[in-house]
């Protein structure tokens, strides 16, 4: 088994470098690689790229913040496996989506169904703009990847995970992307403006949750998780760290939402900034006063979830709302990431941190909202066409029926990518860790270092 | 008792939803939503919407730096109680100064005392500008409610929390703030330049520490705190966890006071920026001095409040100092800090985290300083007007006077105010804790789920 | 020996209080306090200060990651003591580099070995330009600081610090610094552009790491490290926050590198961001297989570190090199961190942190690595002369051959200052703590807090 897996990290380091050395035949074509051409073309650039780059940086703090969130949420021997993880699927995903993955989402387009330029980055895709659009997308990539690591966490092999980490950024995300952002069908879809998703609640979040489902289905419940069919509460092992993430997060949503304009010259960047701090609230109180009425305790792991579940949702129809928009969709958001939760613990599925119902369930709420709140004011200045009205607004059924085909293809393709690929890889060689393993915890066996070796802990 | 706060809540839901629906109510004055006209008159505008939305989100992780450093400073059966007030009273404080606090605060003015229009933020407060000016007070607004967490802790029932919170968004906050930064009778005083305070270390800091201070009053000590009327060292359950939080505090006053200009093209934000970091080094090491003088040992956690209570000091002159002066207004504000935490601590108040010597002491240093230290020489080039000038740099009295008068106000309103709706809640249904969840730590009574499960723990 | 430490802070004391005094002979020679006139010369002046200001703020917040980084890699007996070298470096850095530093690295030249302007910051050099450049500079130098505390963990004693952090912040860094960056002699070196180092492997990074190496070998090993002169493993304390403490890190270096253009109108800032991230990425990489070749477990400390040690190693090339570059240089870089850590391991020098490896040598690396990579485009457009160009894009030797050069000299000066001053400290009045004192911690006996007073812990 060990050999084994040493033997697929030998592979991939062989392809990597491989890659690498490819990549050394650099074809000359148009290229910008100082920025001198495009900032005489492009005034407005600088500021631009500042703008994009700035929040690019904020959304990979975000890593930061799932990082805490998952491992606050999780129990203490499992705390280095879920570093390991989320420090790994960001390393992978900025390698293989440099190489490879942002071809296949921007690299223009076959057909509708996927980008076919830009390999490697080279040839003209040496150009300041291609890279800081390349960035832009990546960390958004790392996001999608990372949102997987709390569904499958404490019982998912390291080696299984650093596969997935590949697969899911080099085609799972920059497909879909493609179709949404990247000029595919999705986006040229005959109904409203097409299926639209302003920042990613479904190329992102949906994609993330999803996968997520799939693999805590293939990997199956946690040992204790559930006693005579019934499920446990198994509480996290630190709520300052979760708590923590979650502020980290709201943080870096601010990148997130704002800088998908991809443009500081859209003063509606103000509007978006209000829109995602209103979700965020509004779902994290709906979240904890149903909780309170439910139980009769303010559960901060609800309220913590809550907050992320209204960014979540939020995070699709954040430039095209209104303030009390927002405010509805981010207290919807509670509410729903609240039952979404409860189901899949009751159907048997152990989703430790509660990624499916805060990313997948909240993120096809997201795209559906706009096409009910969209109030088609947002971008009549930059472009000539009208821009997307939703029901409430009285742009009637067109962008809502776009919206839902968005929502039906994000679900099957996150949700089937995702089980093919894990159920593959168990049938190979087994993506569960052994029971032994498990109870002892995975930072021992598969890391060689306890989290917390300073510390008297209690067996659980 | 349960009850009562469950009807509390139903009741805080029921206006809320209330509020969203007459939010429905949307009138056509002039708006921009869109951002185009704002544009077409404004060149400047997209730098320093980024200037403002950067700092801005700058501020909003505070909030992260402040749950550190109170859980940090605070003992680990309390911890999740902790993040549930921090999280809710950004939560609260998002929804409702959106909805009500902003308008009160900067919607015009009536006759000096609080503003009129913008409720809901609708109509012609759908306005890009609007959402801009709303989001960088809230995120004061957040600032100052988070404050009183601290002085408040391990004892306080989280549903008075709750209230505590909207009053403050809704009230105590915006109503000191339009009387200095809204156009009230404060700006206009007609002493110097009206009270200043550049930042806000009254608007936000003094508001908060005083408060504070009521709400610690009205609680009354801690179980423990005094034995034989003398108090007790109860030391904080991880001074790493509270150093982190100091860290992200320092970094996110990089948005609080040189953001504060509201204007890239005012270059002197590098002075604001370099002025603040001075200060909260200068109080850091003063205050580790004379904590080292005092007990022989380097104090970690005197330096820690140190750091912040120079940037609280900093927070009302950054703009109007040189260098030399940051450093001696910190200087003096760590040492300031030791004495007030030494003084409350003898007299029986009981502030867990030192919030009411860091925000509240200091920040009525800091309003002070600008009557001595102001150099005269800022925004001579934006305006006519002649700029504040302090005693120091031959100013005279003048500015002086406007200061103390901005002090007593500010001491008298927040404390006042605070000391009112604390006495008032605990008169209708208490707002502390049973002694038995005080010594058990509130976190399981409260909120059902310990902060940390995996560790063995002392007593105490 | 408590007494001296009193007397040498005293001394420290009156010393800053003299020179702030001092710096009340404020001189009228051109300035522009406020920026008017800066504005009015340069309209690109907003967007750059705020692109800078910006970076800088991230440069600062990396003082939080190296907090984490470093007492999550040691024990918990000795993390009150590492958050309070850390909050110190900082302090004392802003403080003593603003008032003596900065005029030694930046205030003109004398004869290429240092400057000797702008003491106190005064005359003209009460200016939005100069105080932005001495604030990136202060960031910057903070950061070496910080370094040191790593190598010299768990056995020095905190006033030893201190001193060592002034001679640092006032001599070690800004003398160098001005060689390379201050128009000193390396800059002007015969041989390609002159020792070229964009962002700071060397100036920072380098210097950090030898100056630890230097501390790490006056001070010895820890008590318990070798046995039977074999090196043991003592892990540390908290993955997570190590964890945690990388992402910061990693987070923060989006200021350090693309902000070193303290040019938002160079778009090669998009590239260098890129890179950045790229070698991150690829360094944790190689860093965690190597680890997992040698030892089957994957092993997350090494990760973390290689992470770091990435970044380190593009920092000096990141706005010359491509892409692809890049990645090698990362997996390099991984590697010989490893390869690094076991050599000083091996050899008695104890860094618990893996400080020296990370810094010194990976900084090493990224300053050779200029002289390989180089792609001869940036900076044409900006100015006449042609740029650098390394071998591998037939530049020839003469790049690598100032590069070299430049390598020799940070090793040396570094390095030999470093151990004049630990071996002078010690000499004077003893450097290490007492057996005693390291066996308990340093926490208890140093600063009279425990970090963790609420939890069990293991006696190691």
């Amino acid at each position: 088994m060990k050999k084994m897996s040493k033997n697929l990290m030998c592979l991939c380091l062989v392809c990597l470098v491989t890659l690498v050395f490819l990549s050394f035949v650099t074809l000359a074509f148009a290229q910008d690689p100082t920025g001198a051409q495009t900032l005489k073309e492009n005034p407005q650039a600088p500021l631009n790229y500042v703008w994009i780059l700035v929040c690019a940086f904020l959304v990979m703090f975000m890593q930061a913040g799932f990082a805490m969130l998952e491992a606050g949420f999780c129990r203490a021997k499992n705390v280095t496996n879920l570093m390991a993880k989320n420090l790994m699927d960001l390393c992978i995903g900025s390698l293989t989506f440099f190489l490879l993955g942002y071809a296949i989402m921007m690299g223009g387009d076959w057909h509708g169904l996927w980008g076919t330029k830009g390999w490697f980055m080279l040839g003209e895709y040496y150009d300041v703009g291609k890279y800081l659009n390349m960035f832009w997308m990546l960390v958004f990539c790392a996001t999608a990847a990372t949102i997987v690591a709390g569904a499958v966490a404490e019982r998912m092999k390291f080696s299984a995970y650093f596969i997935y980490s590949i697969v899911v950024s080099v085609i799972i995300y920059p497909l879909y992307g493609h179709w949404v952002w990247g000029g595919g069908w999705l986006s040229s879809l005959p109904f409203g403006m097409g299926a639209l998703d302003f920042a990613g609640s479904g190329v992102v979040h949906a994609i993330g949750g999803f996968v997520g489902l799939a693999g805590a289905m293939v990997l199956g419940p946690r040992y204790g998780k559930y006693i005579n069919g019934k499920p446990q509460a198994i509480p996290g092992h630190s709520i300052a760290m979760a708590a923590l993430g979650v502020f980290i997060l709201w943080f870096g949503w601010f990148g997130f939402n704002p800088g998908s304009t991809c443009d500081a010259y859209h003063l509606r960047i103000s509007v978006i900034a209000v829109n995602t701090n209103l979700a965020a609230a509004a779902a994290a109180f709906s979240a904890l006063l149903i909780a309170y009425w439910k139980t009769g305790k303010w559960d901060v792991g609800m309220a913590l979830n809550g907050a992320v579940a209204g960014l979540v949702a939020i995070t699709a129809s954040c430039a095209w709302v209104e303030g009390w928009a927002a405010i509805v969709i981010g207290l919807i958001a509670g509410v729903l990431m609240y039952a979404s939760v409860r189901f899949f613990d009751n159907r048997g599925i152990d989703d430790p941190v509660g990624a499916i119902s805060v990313h997948g369930t909240c993120g096809l709420w997201g795209l559906l909202s706009v096409g009910l709140f969209a109030d088609g004011t947002y971008g009549n200045y930059a472009i000539e066409k009208p821009f997307a009205t939703g029901l409430f607004y009285g742009g009637g059924y067109e962008q809502l029926i776009a919206q839902l085909i968005s929502i039906a293809v994000v679900f099957v393709w996150a949700f089937g990518a995702g089980y093919i690929i894990f159920k593959l890889m168990d049938k190979i060689f087994g993506i569960r860790i052994s029971p032994e393993e498990e109870l002892q915890g995975l930072d021992i066996p598969e890391h060689g270092t306890p989290a917390y070796p300073d510390f008297v802990q209690l067996d659980r």
